[in-house]
């Protein structure tokens, strides 16, 4: 890391995020134009977030498996809408082995075309049903301008694809994994997103429906941060993905797929960071608590060192990531710096007086100042930090579902609606015409983002752009 | 799963292995030659082989980061001999976004170039040494023929990368990856492995040397299952990879590359597998016992179901990893083949008498018939399940063990080598020369598969081909 500070959020925002991500190592650019380098600090966050949203498609039923990343470009034909939509930003590969492919091959930009294929070959009967598979890899995605880990060429992600018997059970599932999402969004990464449908214009490319969660970032923008969609029949009816019904009569399956990427990544570092660096969710983080020893002379250094050990080992223990930050060639005051810019919930110090009272001190990351510090004797110590990191974590949500709510306007008319939503996001209603949100994007640069699963009123209203009736309210708001 | 049997080994080893990785659903062709697709009970054994080689990894300090797939076509002219070792291998993008890119992007066939240009970035001193990363992923070597798991253009592997402060370092490290990878075989795998140094002839293209372990199928066929690179400063000259020194002297970093893919999975099935199927390494196995009910009536079947999910229970909470057979299509002996086909260790049958008797039947599955079958009281199901989980961990590697010793031969003269190497492997005297090799390559499609760390004899011999004077011995055999 550097010593200059980091640009104040309030004053450029896109330049405070762009530094932070360089400079808490998260992530750096790659050689090839529109790539990234996740470096460890950055990939260990992810990991922990794979972990969490693992185990919750695990609980639901799904297992992973692994599709090739090469897929023959007719593929992309078979789907109206998919191939119109994902054929401006395909990677192609013609040549192999020193020699000129027959069929070029796409680097796979999502994998509903191949996965398809396979599934009509492994799907029969209704037997075979439900596929309930899910993948773990990078997709590529032609991109000029990059904003490391929200917009990249290749970036990293799940997708899970299913096939099923039923419509029913198809939109169930739609529905199942985008409340995993909120889920995970809310419990993990301590980011109170909105979940709900997006409108036919913001849907994905062969989709019948998509759903989508929806966080709002520090700038008032908002951030799509995973998404589920229903295909009907759409994909079967492309791949032939049929299966023999308890009747004997062949009918196609009702697929669907869902994917949350290392955008949500970026998510976590613009909803909860300050102008000190990373604000990390403490059950996320890589490290949750820091130890920094704090002595003079040799004599101090043994018996801080000593403690400082015994606390770290204390904590691991009790199944908490902790760093013994005992480098000698920076101080005290270096690495405190260090850690606030990485984002560790907690930091531990311990010097020669805590050493003689037996205890140590604490500073919490996400309270700046007096208000987050405090002491606690070294036998509480383990009980202590678990209890404050669950506090953080707590108080981290809280934070920013206060902040979205003190952002997220209600105007009445539709000057009021352009007005709010040049910093904040409006809740209104929406006839579902796509002429009247391409009047809102033309004029304010603001989208739909959903219509909310739940917080819908009772009753209709009219339409906030063209006073025709309208039976549901949208969310709107400038979008990353 | 068909109902027909699969080839007998001993008839058409190969068939057998392609046969039975299709029907015991762990991977499939993918629509593009040379790729596949794992399917999910094979991906499943790969996510529990990573899980074990990722806490090792970590255990030694390393952590993961991701790196993109695309590397630009010059950066592999940058080392000499890797370009000539990969250049014929390479899948090439030439296109993206619609237009003709201006320089060539390969897709990785390994990442020793593009982390070697991003870790001439981020190290600077020798305070940011030793740098220790590891990436799990997948990389694209084109291939015309394809073996499933052994031999696919695409396939999943991990790499590590290491940058180190001196020669002595990186050599260390170099082994002590081996090491791990010995480790990994033996106590995960159940695959007594062999370790040791590559031939010149044999190496990788740009280390100094190579190590590797390599396994003995059951046709006697060495499989090279993973390898541990020791490059000196070639990447660094190359990549200008260099820190200061505590002297504040400018000195190339000393590097290293280790890597193990799912052709570990292909020796898992070719090591342990029979005529009924696979047969898995309880640590790694998806399933670890499979309960199937047996029941004639209603009456039966309710009692029968009770007790069965009473087990499942009892041994999930033990940590095993169960599966309940519940399916009502299908008869008993049809569940038996199916499970046999897949590998599941232990098998616990429950019937009326069971019920009647509070017992279990159990039937392990490297034991067919009498042998492998027991009751035990169903009080006693989750302690003795575990203990029998681990017999059967241990039993299949005395096996293995066993095997490849009965097949390492020790030919005294060039025609008994030729002779033992029809049908096993050769341990000999070797000079080192390249010449002698290829003379045993040439007249029995023997290789040398490495220089052994460990059992070597005290003193010198003569060269088993030339006669000259020779100081180690190697192993030679036929390889996949």
């Amino acid at each position: 890391m550097s010593d200059e500070k980091l640009p104040a959020r309030n004053e450029n925002f896109a330049e405070w995020y762009n530094q932070l991500v360089l400079r808490a190592e998260m992530a750096d650019y790659a050689p090839v134009r529109g790539c990234m380098v996740v470096r460890p600090y950055g990939w260990t966050l992810w990991e922990n977030m794979t972990a969490a949203l693992d185990r919750r498609f695990k609980e639901t039923g799904h297992t992973n498996a692994a599709f090739p990343m090469l897929i023959p470009l007719s593929f992309f034909e078979k789907e109206k809408e998919h191939v119109e939509g994902f054929s401006p930003q395909l990677a192609v590969v013609t040549h192999g082995g020193g020699e000129k492919l027959e069929e070029p091959l796409a680097v796979r930009p999502t994998s509903e075309t191949i996965i398809g294929y396979m599934y009509s070959k492994w799907i029969k009967s209704w037997r075979d049903l439900p596929v309930l598979i899910n993948q773990w890899g990078s997709v590529l995605r032609w991109e000029i301008r990059t904003k490391l880990f929200l917009r990249t060429a290749e970036f990293y992600w799940q997708e899970g694809h299913t096939a099923h018997i039923s419509e029913q059970e198809a939109r169930e599932e739609t529905l199942r994994m985008l409340e995993v999402y909120r889920d995970f969004a809310v419990t993990e990464c301590a980011i109170p997103v909105l979940s709900g449908y997006k409108s036919e214009t913001e849907k994905f490319a062969g989709a019948v429906h998509s759903t989508s969660i929806e966080a709002m970032m520090q700038d008032k923008r908002a951030l799509q941060a995973g998404t589920s969609h229903y295909f009907g029949q759409n994909f079967a009816r492309a791949f032939d993905i049929q299966y023999l019904d308890r009747a004997n009569t062949l009918q196609h399956c009702w697929t669907t797929s869902w994917g949350l990427s290392t955008r949500m990544v970026g998510a976590i570092i613009m909803v909860h960071g300050d102008d000190q660096g990373l604000v990390l969710p403490p059950r996320l983080a890589p490290i949750q608590a820091v130890i920094v020893p704090i002595y003079k002379n040799d004599e101090e250094k043994e018996k801080v060192l000593e403690a400082a050990r015994r606390m770290d080992a204390l904590l691991k223990a009790s199944g908490v990531r902790t760093h013994l930050d005992d480098r000698e060639e920076v101080t005290p005051g270096f690495k405190f710096n260090d850690w606030e810019l990485r984002g560790v919930p907690l930091r531990i110090e311990i010097g020669p007086k805590d050493v003689q009272a037996a205890s140590v001190a604490l500073a919490r990351r996400d309270r700046p100042g007096r208000a987050g510090k405090s002491t606690v004797a070294e036998t509480a110590g383990a009980a202590t930090v678990t209890a404050l990191l669950s506090e953080i974590q707590a108080g981290m949500l809280a934070a920013a579902t206060a902040f979205r709510d003190s952002n997220i306007h209600h105007p009445s008319t539709y000057s009021e609606l352009v007005d709010v939503l040049s910093d904040g996001w409006a809740f209104a209603w929406w006839c579902g015409s796509a002429r009247c949100e391409a009047q809102v994007k033309e004029e304010t640069k603001a989208t739909t983002r959903c219509i909310p699963l739940e917080g819908q009123p009772d009753g209709a209203g009219h339409c906030i752009v063209c006073g025709e009736k309208a039976t549901t309210k949208v969310y709107f708001a400038r979008a990353y």
